[in-house]
């Protein structure tokens, strides 16, 4: 297999002989494809991503990369069916991961927090365990807990996406081929309340269990592995990038979905799995520009080696989706020559990072020398006051629990790097949706997020009335 | 034909026979249509869209008349191709109205506030007059000026989109078949500094002149016509349609558009119209949901008659559009059981209507019960005051005259109506892009936005070469 880096200066489409800016193919024809049917799926989901984040990120892209990002060049060579997908839970307007992920795992619509039990307390058979039952290798990776919605959402029954703990436990029990994230705490002995050690238990049920990015690449193949890279999420990407430390302990999502394909691959009968780019969502929920676009190319290099693979084998659905918007980020007035946005072309740190660096004792031309050195803009003298101060206010919000006033700091960055947010939350907005492979000819330009479960069901050719799925 | 009404209860496909729900048609096929040609284009541009205002539009139109909105129905059904399309000028990343519709009419990219002039003073000859010199009959219509940006840059090349005088004398001699709108004052000889009567050149040189609704209905489709409806912009839909008077005397997009297909299919030729949903931008830089969302409404009433005529044509391109996004606006924590967006599925006025009601002695209970009247929401003491204070600091932005506190009120709203605002102003989102007719099956899932311009000209097999456009 290429690198990372030599796959991207090659190009995805430009290695399979699909000139992006030439010739346009048209939409990807069932012929394309090896049989009527899709053996395997990867289906990634880029978190809580607003349209402004897959379009700052393309442009991001373009200029680190000189060329568009995977995603937004597979509508260009019109190699993908691009639909809308709308998100409602079965309670809201706006989904949270859990219900959303149900949509998908169970096909039917359950209230915001549950995971494949419906507002009646009925349980929704989750996709994977199907797809196991037929014989065909499954699993998840993502860049935040293991245990966390959206993996969950494909495996699991539980009412609570917080039970983490159990959700764990309930990983043991299905024995799914490949799991890897973070989430440490909820496998170690040391940190369960009940004090399992269900890294011990993985293993006596011939597991490999990796816990860094060499462990991972050595792993065997032809074993099942679950690997927990660190405690919580796994770090932002940009903030991977710029620690040896990090970079060379915790896999990109491209590194965890190539390893994943690898393993799962072996099965003659196909394999389904899930690639969650999850920190997207929580840098949306901070506000935290650099943090979102980063890892959304970090998304972006995942649903290269996807593709890769899958234009390759001829016999695979990839789906490349969001499962709901998070605080509509846009740029706007992005100053002559587009000179503030362009500020995030050489960022070195997340928000996160720089607030984290922020101590009692920092002084005000401190804090306008690091935001400076991290994010090549310059605070004003009273931005770097009032950045200060927010420290005494602190601040609430999910995936927060040092109360770092991210927001805050948000309002006082979208002056200078050109993008503002419309909330800190989940929006209601309809997603994007692209397909490709055995059965995307039959995806309408709209649906909705629950037909997701049927469709792939029935372009993989596991029957439809045997599990009896309809809303 | 139908009257709006009936339009909307039967629905537009199932009208044509294109059941929405059941059967889902493949995309639009070549086949469907008569010739491989376009001989007409309608072109339908919902001004500073962004994704979250069609999809909270989506919802509110479902309520409202229990199905999809047509831009989504068209989606559902695979009607049309769904593309992505960038929105930068030849200077930003973030475009005006007047370069993004340049880039449409004149097929380069020109900085923002020009009108098919580039960078260098290079004149780009409008693709209206283009297709009036191939004996096209040609048209535009709009809820704002008939002189603002987005139908000029269809027409003429200005070196600055505030020349709207110059604007309304270019129309005279241009002499195209349909122009309809508002901006009485750059055609009124007590408004110009020059004194000119427009409205009596236009009538010398053998137009319709109208300046009201039922003017409009009975004009001869045998002549072409100049109509202008009020001095600025029209109202805002959901202010028109509650106020008797404007109700009787402006006539909706919808209407507009019915009228403009009547006369310009006289031509056997064939035709080309652009219909602007003008004040979808001016909501969304008010940071007004209400008159966002049915001004949205009141834009794809004229999708569904621009649909209606193609579909029985089969010998018309239909373009289905954004010039970019504005604002950001999403739907964020609707409360239970969605009840604070539901608040606007019955509002009766916009929020401007509302501002422009408070007066100097307004009392904060007044004040309460103003905003409780006409859009269902209950403000706290608190939120009131601040309300009535907030018109003592002002506030400028666009279209903003009367320096209306807009966005401090949006802020305010946002808590019990769910709609939050990331700005005041354009974005650089990437925007939809619906097509259907001969051509539309050529175009990829990714355009460029002055791609738009040689591919009308293709898909209506007017020569390339002659004009020799590209960027």
């Amino acid at each position: 297999m290429m690198k990372r880096r030599d796959f991207f200066k090659n190009g995805l489409l430009t290695t399979l002989g699909l000139g992006v800016m030439g010739s346009r193919p048209v939409l990807a024809k069932p012929s394309l494809y090896k049989g009527e049917k899709a053996k395997n799926i990867i289906f990634l989901v880029s978190d809580g991503m607003s349209s402004g984040t897959l379009n700052m990120a393309d442009i991001l892209i373009r200029h680190k990369l000189g060329k568009p990002s995977n995603w937004i060049s597979l509508y260009e060579s019109n190699t993908v069916k691009r639909s809308l997908m709308d998100t409602a839970s079965a309670n809201s307007f706006v989904t949270d991961s859990a219900a959303a992920g149900s949509a998908w795992g169970g096909g039917h619509r359950v209230n915001n927090g549950a995971l494949n039990i419906g507002p009646n307390g009925e349980e929704n058979e989750p996709i994977l365990q199907k797809f196991k039952s037929e014989g065909k290798a499954v699993g998840c990776v993502t860049s935040v807990q293991i245990t966390h919605a959206t993996p969950a959402s494909f495996c699991v029954n539980q009412s609570s996406r917080n039970a983490m703990p159990l959700i764990a436990e309930d990983y043991l029990n299905l024995k799914f081929d490949v799991m890897m994230g973070g989430g440490r705490e909820f496998f170690d002995p040391a940190r369960r309340s009940d004090g399992k050690n269900l890294f011990s238990e993985f293993s006596e049920k011939g597991f490999q269990v990796v816990n860094n990015k060499e462990e991972m690449n050595q792993a065997n193949s032809g074993k099942p592995i679950l690997g927990v890279f660190t405690e919580d999420g796994l770090p932002y990407a940009i903030d991977r990038e710029h620690d040896d430390n990090l970079k060379r302990t915790v896999p990109s999502l491209a590194e965890m979905t190539k390893k994943t394909i690898e393993i799962l691959s072996q099965n003659q009968n196909g394999f389904v799995m899930q690639v969650e780019g999850g920190k997207v969502d929580w840098a949306a929920h901070g506000n935290d520009a650099a943090a979102l676009l980063y890892d959304q190319m970090d998304f972006d290099e995942a649903v290269g080696v996807a593709m890769e693979f899958a234009m390759k084998d001829k016999n695979t659905l990839v789906v490349i989706t969001t499962d709901h918007g998070n605080s509509n980020p846009g740029l706007f007035n992005p100053g002559p020559k587009n000179v503030k946005f362009e500020s995030l072309f050489e960022a070195k740190a997340t928000n996160q990072y720089i607030l984290n660096q922020i101590k009692p004792d920092t002084s005000v031309s401190q804090a306008i020398d690091m935001v400076n050195h991290y994010q090549n803009v310059t605070l004003k003298q009273e931005e770097a006051e009032q950045l200060l101060k927010s420290f005494e206010i602190g601040a609430d919000g999910l995936y927060n629990p040092g109360k770092l006033p991210f927001a805050y700091f948000a309002g006082i960055l979208s002056n200078h790097n050109a993008v503002s947010w419309a909330h800190t939350n989940h929006s209601g907005d309809y997603v994007e949706l692209a397909t490709y492979g055995p059965g995307s000819e039959n995806i309408p330009g709209f649906v909705k997020n629950y037909e997701l479960h049927n469709f792939m069901l029935e372009a993989s050719g596991v029957s439809r009335s045997k599990f009896a799925a309809s809303v």
